[in-house]
């Protein structure tokens, strides 16, 4: 009998449906199914061996994740440490901002009467309305409490710290701000003036000189930093834009200043985007190897879908599966009151480099 | 205080991560919040719908669904009918059989050196291999049946059911087309000539003159005096491709003849595709209003998803949720065993319309 | 100074904007840009290697196009022999038949309100509106014109040659089917059975018992034996869909019986569709040479864009730089008037499969 | 005889082929078809409205478009006045500051070894490739010239005009930063900390402490005062991402601060991304309508194309019939050296809104 290919090595298992299997079981019998159910599956798997590896696990949202309800799933993966920083679109923490302030968005249709809606002053994001009013309060709000703050330049991360604590003290309400206040888990912003979090600041400067401003160049630094200290890293991306650059970019500038940096161990991202445009959305993580975003031996799996079906599903598995990957996982401890944060007790600076990782530092 | 929007009712409810949430648990969670995550969670709520109505209901499945391990959710879906009726393109059936007569489809990767590929002969779909050598195989074996066969026309639903037939008693393994068989439930294969099914028939021909001819006309005819018959319909559809546009041209062709057609009253697809470049697959169900394919009253929900993300998650969900309407449902019954079919006690023809539905027929 | 790597020969030619510039001056300067654009003109030159090269050009079109305004540029191709054997969806020959017989689409706005247009009867597809009184008119002719003929199976292709040559008859207007009689350029719709085409033949069948019978088995066996005829083959394909898999079918299925044939030498694709969730419509042409549907040292471009964009340009482009190729190629000659078309003075069957290229046939 | 629906009212005219078409007269021949194909007609006839309206037209471009070729399009759109303001990524201005050093990017593959191309060094985007030692090269330029700067927070708008003259003077070469110095064109990047640009910037800030400090706060003031000045606006975007929303952002801040601002007038946009997932780079022009992003009554569309394909076409149509209208022209006069930047003689302030059109500013 003639030798079977090297190529047919694992058959593929069609899924078997059964009734009251979990959301981790299902995610099981999809493993050697195939196309985008199987990337999904895979990427449980990968999340896993993040917990169990010595990783800082950076994460990205773009798209109105937050407004769209992931807002508690993100809540919950900062809370448990699933994840060691969180690089988000201003909208995503506006949103989320918004609703930790008792406010909310609305089931809404995607064939709404724009003109009917633009009337009554309702913002539509797809099939979801939220109330202009509601928005405007927000923006004074945040302009309020920008205004109290030292007039000089904070990073996006000290503010969102500052903002997130603020934001717990008045509501005492979860959500992304408030969870990472809580967890000391850093969040970056580097679009933060294309997003009605800027807009507050914007306005916190028309109201009191001086106040509303974001060294965003000081985040690149400290980012780059962060990766210096620390640099075996991983990346989850939901939906690309900024975020999923700004975490690349930021091992990509280590990399200049330290030896050790050698790209993600571990990448998944869940995408609607597609590579063949050329867009860094739908980038191919193959691709990121050529750059050295990625270790060309990292385990990595693109998941293409919307985040509002992979993540519930992936979340709730995790909910199963992580725990005592949770349990024993040593995560990085941050403190982010100051204007220089610090990771495992040593300073993370966003004025300059760090050039060796024991030099002496700010 | 100023009175809320019309627009402003029902506020989006973030998921809520939890341990232990079973599959439908997880889509009751997705209910409210927003993009095609709503859109899953309410097509689980469509189906349900429809078992509890009197409806035939329609599947259409395209895209490589039987190769990418879905196939056995079909048979399950076709076993405990959930569906009534399938329409499937040539391909899908063609990789249920190859697995059905025990061979595999297997795990392979989408970056795969596709000229060494060939040299061994491993067909690739995208992340999934095949031998081509086993495919051959497959192909004589359809073509030996077929020769086995009177020399006359087959509707492919005659044809489909007894080559269903031939490969339960030959393997008495489950799959879609032995499920189908064994349950009675009609399959519809209207693109036969485009798929290995038809190269099979092919062979036939060539095997042995005057056999392998499908009379695809006749399917039309049956599967719109189908829907004379019983003019309440839902269409569940995977993918798009010749089974979508089949399902929704057997309710046109059936409103030609009977005044109690008035389009499905149900419906929900599954698909990757866009509305915006005019194409069948992607188009929308609101435009499918506009041409009676469904009535402009209906339950529809159209969820942009790969399938194999989206089935299994929505069949765990109903094997949770569906049993007891399962269990109460009156389904059609079919004969599918003559040349001409009969549904709940009525025949079916092949050759002329039903113009009334009490007339004698055939 | 370093050496520059082997990756970096040929730099990207930023396209330089200037007035009057002909659409093949457009694309000569996008040949040295990146992503989709590029791809457009390299579909250009390959095209021009075609008419170049000693091969049997097929084309396929799926999607809306003769509705979206293309189906003149699908003429013009047919006529002056840009191409030699076209794979259609039904629809689109139904569309093209619709406006020969002096009807027309008409332009529409993808935001109807559907169920508006549900009560004025008219149909839409995405921008696009039709009456569906015309349609109904236009399911009369065909089912008359078929109630004609003879009550015998037809290949869609001898159909198809009829149908055109009654249609040239009656109006003696351009158009798809009308070039293609006139041309004597073969037309395969394998999926007839999915379009108004066959619901017009079903009406025949219910006018005239014994006519509407379309023999599509016998469409394989003859495009198969189209390529054993002529191994060396060409492969345009317009939006995926069954006409895309039934060429590279003919391939597959002609090579069980012949040693010359190896694939297509040349391949260009326009889609939408994506490889990554496993269709066949959005197969990558790489993956198509696992299948040996491609010669693995094919010239090859896959454009990702929406045909009523890409075509129009690409077509233009030809008009200027294809006519001295077209002047000295050597197109097959085919006659369709009869059961059995031969091609180049040969038979090509559609009851067996020709086997040896020399031998005595039919 | 029955009247016609109101709905059936402009006839779609095919596409009829003729040789030695400019781009224009494509366009102008695709003004009557569907899909994308009529949506970039009419994008070609709502960007001339723009023209002999009296509008300040901003431009946004996001995704690798300098890379992919179309960097001279852009330059040329600033230096002929097409638009008067641009907001781009800052990938797109870095690509094009390193071919205006007379550096390239090269024609590349998509199916490359990345770890071959990450071994020497070679950076992918898509099918198109660079050499990372060029990058650092440019990432000290850009250093070595933020660090001889005044330091003080710059606004992007300011910084980027000031590195374009520094450019311009030191190359005298075309490109998008030089040509919109030499045009006075502004130019915002709100995302600049997620760019090489920014990366440069922070090294500049490693290299002289307290240079590298960009105020993206004063962006968001400055732009929305310019829409304050010159309320009537239009919006061409390119790929979506942060500046399509950068200038709609601009518009809505704007409007909290005067009644003259009620949305774009004219909205033209070139991206793949869709709607259905609800991100902001595929969101819809009626979506923004609810938001005040665009009046309601403005002229708008989307095309849903790589702006690879769509814009080297648009732009050389444009260079045809544009000219006349560009010479009749009346655009903004802006001076951009200061600090503060002017526009037709008015300042826009950086520091606070606007609040009355006529009060004396900053």
């Amino acid at each position: 009998m003639k030798k079977k290919s090297r190529f047919l090595q694992t058959p593929i298992e069609p899924f078997a449906v059964d009734a009251a299997l979990s959301a981790d079981q299902v995610l099981a019998r999809m493993e050697r199914i195939s196309f985008q159910g199987r990337n999904l599956a895979t990427a449980h798997r990968i999340w896993q061996k993040m917990l169990q590896d010595d990783v800082t696990i950076f994460m990205g949202m773009a798209g109105a994740l937050s407004a769209g309800g992931l807002r508690l799933i993100v809540a919950h993966l900062i809370l448990h440490r699933y994840i060691d920083c969180l690089v988000s679109t201003g909208a995503n923490l506006y949103h989320d901002l918004h609703e930790t302030r008792g406010q909310h968005h609305y089931v809404g249709s995607p064939h709404a009467d724009d003109a009917a809606l633009a009337e009554d002053r309702i913002d539509r994001v797809y099939d979801t309305y939220a109330s202009e009013e509601e928005f405007i309060s927000n923006d004074n709000w945040i302009a309020d409490f920008a205004a109290t703050l030292e007039a000089r330049p904070y990073t996006s991360r000290e503010f969102l710290y500052l903002l997130g604590g603020h934001l717990w003290k008045t509501t005492n309400r979860d959500g992304i701000l408030t969870a990472a206040y809580r967890a000391n888990v850093p969040i970056f912003c580097p679009a933060i003036a294309d997003s009605s979090v800027g807009m507050g600041l914007s306005q916190a400067r028309h109201k009191k000189p001086g106040t509303g401003h974001i060294d965003i160049i000081g985040d690149i630094v400290e980012s780059a930093n962060l990766v210096i200290r620390r640099p075996r890293t991983a990346s989850v991306v939901l939906g690309g834009g900024t975020p999923k650059n700004f975490i690349n970019q930021a091992s990509v500038q280590a990399e200049f200043y330290s030896d050790e940096v050698g790209g993600h161990r571990y990448a998944l991202q869940i995408v609607t985007d597609v590579p063949h445009f050329g867009g860094a959305s739908g980038s191919s993580l193959e691709e990121a190897q050529s750059w050295g975003k990625l270790a060309t031996d990292s385990a990595r799996v693109s998941v293409q879908s919307d985040a509002t079906i992979a993540l519930p599903i992936l979340a709730s598995a995790l909910a199963n599966t992580a725990p005592p990957l949770l349990a024993t996982r040593k995560a990085p401890v941050f403190t982010l009151a100051g204007r220089v944060m610090t990771v495992d007790g040593q300073t993370v600076p966003n004025a300059r480099f760090v050039e060796e990782v024991n030099e002496p530092t700010v």
